[in-house]
């Protein structure tokens, strides 16, 4: 929803709301028996819960979409994934907990390797080992660049972090990566000409890269993608009025809530330890997001059966969280991972709304079958759960007389 | 929908469109029994017409909006609410049935209390009775004005209208309310050049305004807003081709019907009285509004029981519509007012459309939770509803060869 609509409507309240985000929660049915996930699944609890609240199945972006994790959470914090879309290069940043500054430009890199003509012969370098590319990038963050700080860091395999530090910097650079093999990697080239300054520091870090890394064949060159700075959007806070706490293990989705200006709480790696940190900030925060993230590896490892103790571990855990008696509850997910497919998927996420006003639909099991006949709708946009969860937790002041 | 869509395929016919807002209508399940006032109300006619009609709940303005009775209404008569939206003075004129002319900028006043410094008191004055306020704008409308004819109404407690008319008067003014105690009543300001001689005009208006008011305390300063004129739309006939009449007995809803151009009839209290009015107007108009404010007024008062009478009211009235035998009929309401809330909500509003033509759902009872596995979905935008209305009676051509 346009937030200049939202913003004159809000209303403070000392109504608490928990959006529990589920991680890749839908799913498809077996060959076999034909059950999805959740439908195999023993839910005692949301079962229970389901019949106080109002269901669904949200459409994360568009249509046939799927969305990665970034548009897939942004959606369901009310912020439009086309509308506000986050660069790779930030995404890199926020996937490795790399605090990015207003000043840093971001690019997601490959090392890959190029024959004796600066040819491109494989993009990922072999997917050389982790340990090889920490190595490389210790190497490649001695490169002198003036005036402008350096920041390398390894990712997985052939994947690294490139930041460039400096307040003149901007984010609109094209690409380096060629994406066909046989061809050079491309020049630097600034798509605006405040960017100028950045495509000449890439080039003369390129430039030294490509030196530095020849004796280290097959990762003998790299290519940059996504370049890009943190998004000014506005925060969490200025949506919606609500004073608003992160509380997640892993480090994409702690840096998309810091993205939104959310305080990323301290936590631990269970979901019982996770609650517990919930509670013990119970008074300090308007809003809760807790997320759960075994139900999507578990999905994307194509392992079904460990989905179904994911989400059983789930249900298990829903009574501790209305023991804290909060006033709006939302249990979704921010994209489908069906173990069948063993990847994010474009199908809508079951959904549920629960508040003491929320006026319950008919539907009494938390699937995706079920979902389809609650009162959200069967496809609804995402970022319509935002304004839902203020109106429940009486948040909104009437539009117009 | 964008009316250049629709007005190009627009065509004559002798049908007859019958919408029927019961204000008000969508309810929360009673905290006992779980059932909504729909729900308990016994309503056979409604039932037997829900059979044959195609069903669903509208959502009025957006996801989680309260709409105010303006929004509420003009979504119902296929203005985007959003876009189509009416300034706080203009709604004062409509609520108390002052016919604005082109000429005419409105503001909504309050009488409040200022200190010896001048500093805003109370924004309300104490909610004055309504026979001081008539008193006090008897005083404010002898105030002259050169060249600009003066309108001073009282409404309820501390609240007028202030209507001023000249030609070369335009509504685009800042409030003159601070909405803080503590703080001076602000200067009237132009918000555009062509706003500048009507900040001189309320600013003559107020210096002499607060003179006649000193003796007054705690009455004795104003503070307006919402200045607006009696905007430009396209005409009902203009948007859908239809000769329409509103039979409404409150000013409001009166109001916003001759805003749109519709031909509001004479009519009395009763509903027995409007469907009569209905009746003896049959053969003059293609549409007709018809208008019940029970189910509103009992839910905002929190009767639960109350409303469920003015249902069955409603109900037991529906055959007497049916017997003009309309070509259209859509029954729902401008938003829902659920007992337990006492207020307006953001619940979406239970809606049948009938015609002989409407292909009919499974919907068998007229209640929230049955109209949401309807066949116009659960959370339909209210300003659907007319083009449907148009191509149930027969009055739109094909789209396209």
């Amino acid at each position: 929803m346009d937030f200049t609509i939202l913003r004159p409507l809000l209303k403070p309240n000392t109504t608490k709301i928990v959006l529990f985000i589920i991680d890749g929660i839908g799913g498809l049915p077996q060959k076999q028996d034909k059950q999805t996930e959740l439908e195999v699944a023993k839910t005692p609890h949301l079962d229970a819960l389901v019949k106080e609240s109002i269901c669904g199945l949200h459409q994360p972006v568009l249509p046939g979409i799927t969305p990665g994790s970034g548009p897939g959470h942004l959606g369901v914090f009310g912020y439009n994934p086309i509308k506000y879309q986050v660069g790779r290069g930030v995404l890199s940043a926020l996937g490795i907990n790399f605090d990015l500054g207003p000043h840093d430009v971001a690019a997601r890199g490959n090392f890959c390797t190029i024959d004796k003509q600066g040819l491109v012969q494989d993009r990922r370098a072999g997917r050389i080992p982790t340990k090889k590319n920490i190595e490389l990038c210790s190497e490649l963050k001695t490169i002198p660049l003036p005036n402008v700080d350096l920041f390398v860091r390894p990712v997985k395999e052939h994947r690294f972090l490139l930041v460039l530090r400096n307040e003149q910097l901007e984010g609109n650079l094209a690409d380096t990566d060629p994406q066909e093999l046989g061809k050079p990697p491309l020049e630097p080239q600034a798509l605006t000409t405040e960017a100028g300054l950045t495509a000449q520091v890439v080039d003369q870090f390129i430039d030294q890269a490509r030196h530095k890394l020849e004796p280290h064949y097959p990762a003998n060159m790299i290519l940059l993608r996504g370049f890009s700075k943190k998004p000014k959007w506005p925060t969490f806070q200025q949506s919606f009025g609500l004073k608003s706490a992160a509380i997640a293990a892993y480090p994409m989705y702690k840096g998309l809530a810091r993205l939104l200006g959310m305080d990323v709480l301290q936590t631990e790696d269970t979901l019982e330890q996770r609650i517990h940190t919930m509670k013990t900030n119970w008074d300090t925060y308007d809003f809760f997001f807790l997320h759960e993230k075994k139900t999507d590896s578990s999905g994307e490892d194509g392992d079904f059966q460990r989905k179904v103790q994911a989400i059983e571990e789930v249900d298990q855990h829903i009574p501790q969280i209305l023991d804290l008696e909060p006033d709006v509850v939302i249990i979704t997910g921010d994209h489908s991972t069906p173990a069948e497919l063993k990847y994010h998927s474009w199908h809508p996420v079951p959904t549920l709304l629960w508040s003491k006003v929320c006026r319950p639909d008919a539907v009494t099991s938390f699937t995706e079958k079920a979902c389809i006949t609650g009162g959200l709708g069967p496809r609804f946009p995402a970022e319509d759960l935002m304004p839902l969860a203020l109106a429940n937790a009486f948040r909104l002041e009437k539009f117009g007389a």
